[in-house]
């Protein structure tokens, strides 16, 4: 039986079943600063290190091993099937039959990048960026539709010395499509521990990256809040609505709201000149998405709108409007369907961002 | 102290770091199936229990908790980064000052699947097909870009009893994009344990699919082999090349190679007719990527390329040829230039499949 075990991007995150597997094993083999990291727990096996780029080596000896009847323990850093030992094994298991294989999942280095960084994940894609297997148009053509499609993404194996074309190219991709002010996240770990840094796409220094560098790119909703990186899913955040606010639905719902402009209003403009007054008190209150210009006002816990005029501009109101009126029914619909407000808000600032 | 912890698809899938963590805390909160599955670990602890759609209500919680000194953790299955209980918390943390958090990773159902399924992850996405907080158009242009630009695609939160629609729309979008043949991998996860099935996606019954599947939707290169979803990256295996291909690629490389249909050949066609012959001998043999036709006959540990004919294709001849000169300036280059070799097929399979 071989096991290809995933210990983990660090010793403590490594699973359970990992740790069963190596102690379980009679030959354990793996790249040598996998191997060294956890010697302790090696005593009495045999350990065959081998060094990168002997992949396929690695994999011939498992099997080679495994036929005589030993219970072999292959090892990657992070999980093993996410560019690791577990595709270089199956791939060639296809020469020989009768070969019991298990693939002990861990923690990948997206997760734990993820992790260090605050909350940086909604949906994403991860895409290495070794060109050595993968032909440097297939990667571009994923980092083109990850970008245009808003994935968070995660790269891995950005750049080594000699490989710097891939990262130059994908940040050419992602500075032309998405905003310069996209928050970066880089995570850098030896053995030493972790150093993480979070940087505007503008800013990022391509330098600074190597090859123990996970980089995870933002989408549009993703912000940065004491030093962590955070993108909001969209949870609603328990609110009563203001007397005021329901008032002005009142009037709204009845058809005597306010169109385009209110000049006569003598706060006109709270923001800016010319601002679209139809939504003066933001049917989505708080929103709790500081990618529009909102933000927490800590002290008092309160959600301000000072920053945002998205609410104000005319294609904004435009796409609300479209659909606003199969959800907001009544004015007690502002805090009932609440959720499908949310939804409806996300939809129009992918439309008129 | 606030951690949110990710316990994992399974008790033994834990890792180190979430069970101190655990071991560590006063104060645990979770949905009830999640702090049922350690109950073991719990004893002495104050155990909150809270029902799915909860997820402000247990932020709140957590913090109140730990403003009052108490060591609060949170648990999510699997990664608390990916559509667990990180991004709650961050986002709501930024009304408060001065609560610290920490994220605990843990193995996500990616991960887990994949390692179920064999080895079927290369670049890959993640989408969430639930649409309660998301925009169903927002889901759609994720899945159309994951799936022209051949990511492997993981589903999370697929379908449930009332949310239907994505599924359906997910699937009409990838029936139009990639070959019906796609492997497709479910891994339905209960408390008995996890339940693979693999099955291509023109014969994906949506109804097989609940909130406890996770999918996995294969890329071109994808394949299925004993029961296993293997997606190849594309590793060099070792193997000396013919002599009858060296005596070939000599002619080749003097300038007098054949060119399109050798119907003097006594074998031909030996594939079809009409067949481009222009490369008789295949430059990238063995390539050992079953998406073209080839197998491994594991009783010889020997590639057949019987059921493949793209080498044969008049456009896979011309891309071929467009940038062969640059990689083979002699027959050893063959071996030597393997590596590069097979990243020039993986770049012509993609323009001419």
């Amino acid at each position: 039986m071989i096991k290809i075990v995933g210990i983990g991007p660090r010793r403590e995150d490594m699973t359970l079943s990992a740790l069963k597997a190596l102690e379980e094993s009679d030959v354990v083999i793996g790249y040598g600063s996998y191997t060294r990291k956890i010697i302790d727990l090696l005593d009495g096996k045999e350990v065959i290190s081998k060094g990168m780029g002997q992949e396929v080596d690695r994999a011939e000896i498992a099997i080679k091993y495994s036929k005589k009847g030993y219970q072999v323990v292959i090892i990657s850093s992070g999980d093993p099937g996410v560019y690791g030992m577990a595709n270089v094994i199956y791939q060639l298991m296809g020469k020989y039959s009768q070969v019991e294989v298990e693939v002990i999942p861990g923690v990948t280095a997206v997760n734990y990048s993820a992790a260090l960084l605050g909350s940086p994940l909604h949906d994403f894609a991860v895409i290495s960026l070794s060109d050595i297997l993968t032909p440097l148009s297939e990667i571009k053509r994923k980092v083109i539709a990850a970008a245009e499609a808003d994935f968070i993404i995660s790269f891995y194996n950005p750049r080594s010395k000699r490989r710097t074309e891939p990262l130059k190219e994908a940040l050419k991709i992602l500075r032309n499509i998405r905003s310069p002010q996209t928050p970066v996240g880089l995570v850098k770990t030896s053995d030493k521990g972790s150093e993480i840094s979070i940087v505007s796409l503008q800013d990022l220094d391509e330098e600074e990256v190597d090859m123990n560098t996970t980089l995870l790119v933002g989408n549009s909703f993703t912000y940065v809040d004491e030093g962590k990186m955070i993108t909001p899913r969209g949870y609603m955040i328990p609110h009563s609505t203001h007397p005021l606010a329901d008032e002005f639905y009142q009037k709204y719902l009845a058809g005597e709201g306010i169109k385009g402009s209110n000049n006569v209003c003598e706060y006109y403009p709270c923001h800016n000149h010319p601002q679209n007054c139809t939504f003066c008190y933001c049917p989505f209150y708080p929103c709790g998405d500081p990618s529009t210009g909102g933000y927490w006002i800590k002290e008092k816990q309160v959600w301000s709108c000072e920053g945002c005029t998205w609410i104000h501009q005319d294609d904004t109101v435009k796409c609300i409007e479209g659909k606003l009126p199969q959800l907001l029914g009544k004015v007690e619909d502002l805090q009932d369907k609440k959720k499908e407000l949310l939804k409806l808000r996300r939809e129009c600032v992918y439309l008129t961002k």
